[in-house]
């Protein structure tokens, strides 16, 4: 990296979750430097909030921050913008108009023409716009991809992933004491999708992302378990490809039991491999008839997995490291770009604008399908 | 036991595979000593089987065979059905009608309304008719029935129940050498289902049994993936409860990598428990927001637990003592009913024909909302 | 199998443990019928625990049985020794005497002397002596011996062996309610070693039959964890082979949390194997340098698994199937030896009376290096 | 953190390997800034290692940056020494000496005597001394240290601690490509201990750390398997503790298959516990008799899990947290030391330079242990 690039930031102040982790992911690979950001709307939080993250500059006001930062000379590069998802639009067409590069937590946006909007306004801009699917960024989820292009596993048949979770078991906002379960589970910040946005997408770009192909049409049951709650806390799905292929996706906050449980088993016609979010560092590989094989980070020959690591064999990467793959790539790119170069190929699974896109196709094809009663959809 | 029951056996004969298991069952807690059977409609295939398993008595039809038995002072208290589908509905006729208890394996017949008739014609002559839902032995299928029963993940809320398989990712019944692949993907053996019946119905079995309830209603995706196949090799569903839980089916004998994994999941409002058929001696118990709990078979302080097991902590048991516990259960039920005796308590996990009646059930559901574009239908 | 064998029994009557294992592994594959006993010395329990397990002869004294069986026609041909360990030898001279093939428990006997004399009088009288070391009857123990034969994991450099309980944490023998804590911890009925004799032999063996090696020296430490126990609870020793190979040994009773963990890992010049007794279906195989490889029973394309299989793949088998496969290869064994043919190939795994003469070695080495303060002592 | 502390590092140039791991470990938490270096003895190689890291300031020769950092208003706080063993103690007593914090990695030094000097000169100069034993940052492993402590295993029985790795299993500092592998077989720059003091010391600070006691006797085989290899590639040990308890160590980097496991099992006479650095995420427990416990990160309910912790549960963390948390260990102790406060109670779990003398005890005692034939040595 010839330089550390200059990283400002849209939400995460103090009593944010994300934000943290954002700050700790752009720090770890030592190509950005925090040095902007409207950390909270409360002008005291703002402050406080700021200082407690060394940031030279503090603003209130995001709109401004986009404005001032996009005419200083010394401005920051790219934004991270880790707010609740209703803001994620407006504040990332805010820095794009002002030329800034954009990282954005996920999902995209609240509704399918809003992102579509946002895309086409990341191209028109030529500027970055890197979406967080976070768990797209360990070696052995880029692994697995490459196995599966490579035609490890023969022709796709059944993709199976789910994403389970039990933190909102119990009406954890009521109290209002939880200010992620409040805004989670609130339609005007979250949007129409409460577990389906927040996991749902995840567990939907994982498969997507290593089996190189979307499904084309879907059956769901949108559900809210827990009385009260304003959005579904569980989602299931069966899911159809282009090639005959089937596959089920469920996605649960109310999983009594359940931590992270983000996981994906993909059979072809020669053989099936198999991820737990909850153990990255390994993917299980079995040939058709054959024996399991245990795979790990860094004892697999590969350029894409090294690409995506830190420390050798047997040294456990983590959630972080994921995290910090993602800014690592959006480094080499936004480098590239500002210099009018190609983006360099290793860099080239940063997940993008348009992973947005295809999420809240999911997310409109989901609802749209459960709300009929569960009828196949087109995606 | 007082004595060892007479057990006769229809089909079974070489080269078939069911057929040694049972016997291997039936004789591993000495409940039951092979007398009699019909083990092959072909004269010198049925003498030579016979000689090989040291039968005393061996006919070449079945018809005979329920007639003479039944008609023998020392005649078999019991008959073992191990033909294929489409002749365990005649068999077990004959045999109950000759005052023959009757082990079954499943699926019960070819079509429910032939299995509703069974089940009439069972309780009408007062025999057993024990169905061999085999995974239903465990110990820790049936701890784990007592946990959930027992109030321990509260409130149902979500079932994931998987089999997957791959022996036949390959078009295996073509070349006729396999002949398990032939008869299983013949719907004039098989019946109108294929994986759905094979094991489909294992699997919606184990959650039922398990959770203690069956859904009302699915949503099912119906499907064959080998080209020239005459019957279903991967199914998926999506279930509905009653209390309103929800639950995701999946059953695949062309999932490549895949042995024989029967999976189940199940969360409540208060934990959630995971069974893998794989490893067969532990269940996993988590409670809302706690430390999953590896339960062991010798551990777990469980009557039920103890009436299925032999060996002690730590020494593993397997698929034939799963068997086996059907054929103890069915021994002590049969010498009660035989006695006038009221059924023990312990032995009234035993899968019997209502079981088998609720597995045709729900393979005509399967069937019928597939053919309707996955329409959600009353089970 | 052209006839099941006649099998008599010394020991294992009402609340033995181990006689009613041998039972049900010599009834498993049909090999051998259970006929006639010496259950007990006590008149009244042997002839109730007789009439439990359909004993057609029942004997008090196993002197008698051995004279009245040798000298019919229709004797048994067999005798299962379960016994307590100081009535190994006596017993089975008693029968080898009489021309009767003998199957018994470990360890051999209570001394090396006597061990020695027993190997010798087998030899002399052309007779079989099986040793129950179960654990090699295991499908995939046996296939990893076949692999470290077959060169897999290069030159051996070194085991890591250990097998852990903790039944015998707290001073169970102490009130007298648990036969089995009473005598294994009593040197008049165990012999010189307690946990050492009882497990520690196990995994000395388990090494020995895999590596197809056994150590040239050892320095112990033979140890005693419950104040007032009179036999070792608890034994470590590391290990030395003659091609310069390292290893380590631990066995205990008293590690709490620890049900029947007896766990092999074997590391060479060219991969590693790793076997965990609590997962029998289960060998790991970790080439230098790759991936580790999950082998399973029924995947392993071997003829050496394939004759210690019943079931098909992802069907467990366990520890009775373990057990079975030594009675099914007695009976192999058995049917030649008296047939005057060379003992069958496929049956030459079966432990013999040469490795409980090895196991007495062991035992023997330990003590006295332990005695001397962890002195290297040849074994 | 009221404010970033300032780093200096001296080794960990281009092609270093634990160079990078601690900056990245002094980044992560945002509690120092790297700002001054002699990262390589040769002028070319500082300078360009310098430009890749944002060096401020960079040296050639460490006793000239202890000088002229020491005289600074703005130098640094801290320097972590990252170069081999033999120049751990010069370079650390110049910057002791200097009145900089010392940040080292291990072992501490490469005799006893040195060891132990360093040790009196950091009591005197009141500077912090942080060893860096990485796998004591994790919180699981904190966790158990924190469980032994009060009491939940019992007393202590058994320690059985191993640290396996294959990747020295061939010649490879021969060639001299690979850096890691000429220096650390080495005598000149690793001291008279090879693997033994590379991996062999972390075995050992891993369980007193857990423990929290020490073994007070070893009885040792130190061994090189790799012809020409001029230090142990593989150590084993016999422990003894003060209240009686017993251990094995083992220690080995040609133990082929092996990544980097290091494992500890600890067994009391309440329960046991185990934890494998390949999975730090999750811990074991079982109680004595009872089911084992899969604790994990996020879901104990532990102030000193959580200080050691910073992502949410189900989102594992690695090894590159696991040393950041020394680093923010540290950083809280240097902020305490250098305004005259109390160092702060939730980091005291920190690493030392008492645990680097314990090492170097360690060392010396299994050097001396085999030597005599594997002689019980007191530590």
């Amino acid at each position: 990296m010839a330089r550390r690039l200059k990283l400002g930031m849209v939400g995460g102040g103090q009593g944010a979750f994300i934000g943290a982790v954002h700050r700790m992911a752009a720090r770890l690979d030592d190509c950005f430097e925090l040095v902007a950001g409207a950390l909270s709307s409360d002008p005291q939080r703002a402050q406080a909030s700021a200082a407690d993250v060394h940031l030279a500059r503090s603003y209130t006001d995001w709109r401004e921050m986009a404005r001032a930062e996009g005419a200083r000379d010394d401005g920051i590069d790219a934004v991270a913008i880790v707010t609740p998802n209703h803001l994620h639009a407006p504040v990332a067409t805010a820095f794009l108009e002002a030329g800034i590069h954009v990282i954005c937590d996920k999902p995209l946006a609240v509704s399918l023409a809003e992102g579509e909007a946002l895309a086409q306004l990341a191209r028109d801009q030529r500027r970055l716009f890197a979406l967080t699917h976070t768990y797209s960024g360990y070696p052995m989820v880029r692994y697995a991809r490459e196995r599966v292009e490579a035609g490890d596993i023969g022709e796709l048949r059944v993709v199976q992933v789910e994403y389970a979770q039990d933190w909102l078991a119990l009406p954890l906002e009521q109290s209002g004491a939880n200010k992620q379960a409040v805004w989670r589970t609130d339609p005007a910040q979250s949007g129409p999708a409460g577990c389906l946005g927040d996991i749902g997408t995840h567990a939907y770009h994982l498969a997507g992302f290593i089996t190189g192909t979307l499904p084309v049409a879907l059956s769901a049951d949108v559900h809210t378990f827990v009385p009260g709650r304003r959005l579904d806390d569980h989602v299931q799905a069966m899911l159809r490809y282009a090639n005959g292929a089937r596959g089920m996706l469920m996605a649960s906050q109310v999983a009594g039991g359940a931590e992270n449980a983000l996981r994906l088993r993909v059979y072809g016609t020669k053989g099936g491999i198999a991820f737990d979010q909850e153990e990255p560092n390994v993917l299980w590989f079995t040939p058709l008839g054959g024996a399991a094989q245990r795979l790990t980070r860094g004892r697999v020959n590969s350029a894409v997995a090294a690409h995506a690591t830190r420390v050798p064999a047997g040294h456990p990467e983590g959630y972080p490291e994921a995290f910090a793959q993602l800014y690592k790539d959006a480094a080499l790119q936004i480098e590239a770009l500002d210099a009018g170069r190609p983006v360099p190929p290793e860099s080239r699974l940063l997940t993008t604008v348009d992973d947005g896109v295809a999420g809240l196709r999911f997310i409109e094809a989901m609802l749209a399908s459960s709300a009929a009663g569960g009828q196949w959809r087109d995606i």
